[in-house]
């Protein structure tokens, strides 16, 4: 079936296909199905009341502003609450640094946009954020990937690929999508010295890092950053564009993300913003800043942690309990995933199949490799936030019941031919 | 001033610069401005009431899901009120035709990205919506344009410009802005046979369609689709992607806007928009459903289009009593936007700065001509939803003699050679 239109499509969407997750996450609205496959936070911690006085308020006293159209760069004082929040990390950022944007996909997509022409290089680790290779490929970005291990990107892997003349580096540095990894303190220091050295800007994912359960916070990117440090009187002058989100800590479903960078990159990504939806929502604007505002994110936040981090325990308990010991996973010190790595040799097609008729689900590690997949092939990606805890307790029973079936059959099969 | 970053904007941004009217909305903030250039609408005629109830039953009944990430396409209710509405145009739509998007805005970006390579041409009616030139401008976009007078789009002038091979049409038939006139139904006719003559796909654009204020309805383009009307079974196959918004009937900072399309256009769309942003906000989305729903929204149009067509008159009537029979404007049967053509010879920026120091703005038309911005320099846009009755004929009375007085001034210099 064709119409006029499709045979029209730019050269540019040549690739495009529905990302696996998207596809994923139809099935996993089976009834019955416990999913570890999405990445959503859990709606039980939704300060729904909060929300009800905010949408009242905000109502009641600014109708005209909140309904009406509204400046592209976002709601002024809440571009200054988050340039405030920076204060935290020791960054003196004003409201001309903050862009806000409708969630954080959509800062990938503007920083795709204004820095990627087809064929440029982008450094990503592997695994990396499937959410920002589909921003960037859509722009023709192809891809230099460093590995990661339990310390984050493992920076001794880091020069060839930056002599490679890479357009920026795109880096999770907290509780990695979708490893759940962090890069360790030393390593910070060393990735931004050798960005430095090489003249590569960073662009610095942090939807999670206020979603710390143990440890202390380690500085972000941004802070370290020597050519911001070289100013003391404001952030105006820097090789970090750092990204963040209320999708983790309010509610995704009001879409709001934001960019913190040098003013005339803002002013830059405010104009291709405009020509990509004028702005975002006002309402979701004002109603945010009204949840957010008298301190109430940050005590918010504790409640996130407290409920996020007994629901981590209580999957690597669970791990621990079910699984045998040739499968090992990762220990997130936050956030909301953690990976998995089967033994070699199996069929993660397979392993997702005979999850799914356990009714449990998963992300198989190979969407979240930029360059070969089968990276990704003895990987689980397995978020945490969702479910309830007696529904990640028996998920993981389920999920060890599918692994260890498959297990058994690969010995049968593998026996088989010394039986012949 | 230079960061790591401003040497690596991609080629396709190299053109990029701040819309004229997001600059020009900075300038109508002063105190005492009466502005006529932005399209906003009248704050007065958003239904508050009905969003506070609207926002108290989602939060009371659905929180768990509205504020929670959702499907790219958008909520499945909204999308089945908005394909049954098609139905008012003989369209038989069904949920799966429409795609959510963040406002009308980003619907011209996912196209322009679905289907535009740097240097393809797009057909554009001269003057046109200069936020269409801007979402397509970064995708590299080139343009055939085609006059238009009171009647709309000239039928006359198309065959030239549809053999060069544009990509395909953007129109808006209703209400255009920024000219304010309407497609008269016969050239309706011929566009859609001319497209289907050569082949060229239609985006028709309908921000302002239920905003008449006079006349009879107009049948638009999609319905007129022959490629459509074949099938009686559903809206499946076509040749005109059909774009409205709720920015003009409920509230701009909603951001929510859409597309109806064939199935498979949608799909990848969707795809596109996945990238892009996710989805549309979830809250936005069921908020709208529950204002728009059981025929309010129809109801609520009834008020708009009462109060726009008095300030329509008052525009219309204040023009003819303070302007000089040299100046001419538009008759719009709807919408938000008059167009006044001034007496040749006039420099446009000098009116504009004069209408500046008497505190009243207006959007030069030259922003709005893909080709030839001087096609412009004798056209102003003039928006009447947003001002009130009093302040649009105090405003016109102001623009007035800022026009007398640059009149006199050509006067005078024209007559000095001859006292030279």
């Amino acid at each position: 079936m064709s119409t006029a239109w499709t045979a029209r499509y730019a050269l540019r969407t040549k690739g495009i296909t529905s990302s696996r997750i998207r596809e994923l996450l139809k099935v996993t609205q089976r009834p019955g199905m416990i999913s570890f496959a999405g990445g959503l936070p859990a709606p039980d911690v939704f300060p729904v009341q909060r929300f009800q006085e905010a949408c009242h308020k905000v109502l009641t006293e600014n109708a005209s502003s909140a309904l009406q159209y509204s400046a592209t760069e976002g709601y002024e004082p809440l571009r200054q609450m988050i340039a405030s929040n920076m204060d935290r990390y020791g960054i003196k950022a004003k409201a001309e640094n903050v862009l806000m944007t409708s969630g954080s996909q959509q800062a990938l997509d503007l920083i795709g946009k204004l820095f990627i022409n087809a064929g440029d290089k982008v450094l990503v680790e592997a695994p990396t954020y499937l959410g920002a290779l589909q921003a960037f490929n859509i722009y023709g970005a192809e891809y230099e990937s460093v590995l990661s291990d339990d310390d984050g990107l493992r920076t001794d892997l880091l020069e060839e690929p930056l002599r490679a003349g890479p357009k920026f580096m795109y880096v999770l540095p907290n509780f990695q999508n979708p490893a759940g990894t962090t890069l360790s303190e030393g390593r910070r220091h060393e990735l931004v010295l050798l960005a430095d050295k090489y003249g590569i800007p960073i662009v610095e994912d942090d939807p999670y890092g206020q979603l710390r359960y143990e440890g202390e916070h380690l500085p972000p990117l941004v802070m370290l950053d020597r050519a911001n440090l070289r100013r003391d009187n404001g952030y105006s002058i820097g090789n970090v564009i750092y990204l963040s989100t209320f999708s983790k800590t309010l509610a995704p479903g009001l879409r709001l993300g934001w960019i913190v960078a040098p003013p005339e990159v803002i002013s830059k990504l405010a104009q291709l913003k405009q020509g990509a939806d004028l702005h975002t929502s006002t309402f979701n604007q004002f109603v945010a800043y009204e949840v957010a505002c008298d301190g109430y994110l940050d005590k918010h936040v504790k409640l996130i942690r407290k409920v996020y981090s007994e629901r981590r325990d209580v999957m690597l308990q669970a791990l621990k309990e079910f699984f045998p010991p040739t499968v090992t996973w990762t220990h997130p010190k936050g956030g909301l995933f953690l990976w998995v790595t089967l033994p070699a040799g199996l069929d993660i097609e397979a392993v997702f199949q005979s999850a799914l008729e356990q009714n449990v689900a998963f992300v198989p590690g190979n969407s979240f490799y930029a360059n070969d997949p089968e990276e990704g092939s003895r990987h689980m990606r397995l978020n945490f936030s969702n479910a309830t805890p007696e529904q990640i307790r028996e998920g993981i029973r389920r999920l060890s019941e599918a692994v260890k079936r498959l297990l058994k059959g690969k010995a049968l099969r593998s026996e088989q031919p010394l039986g012949v």
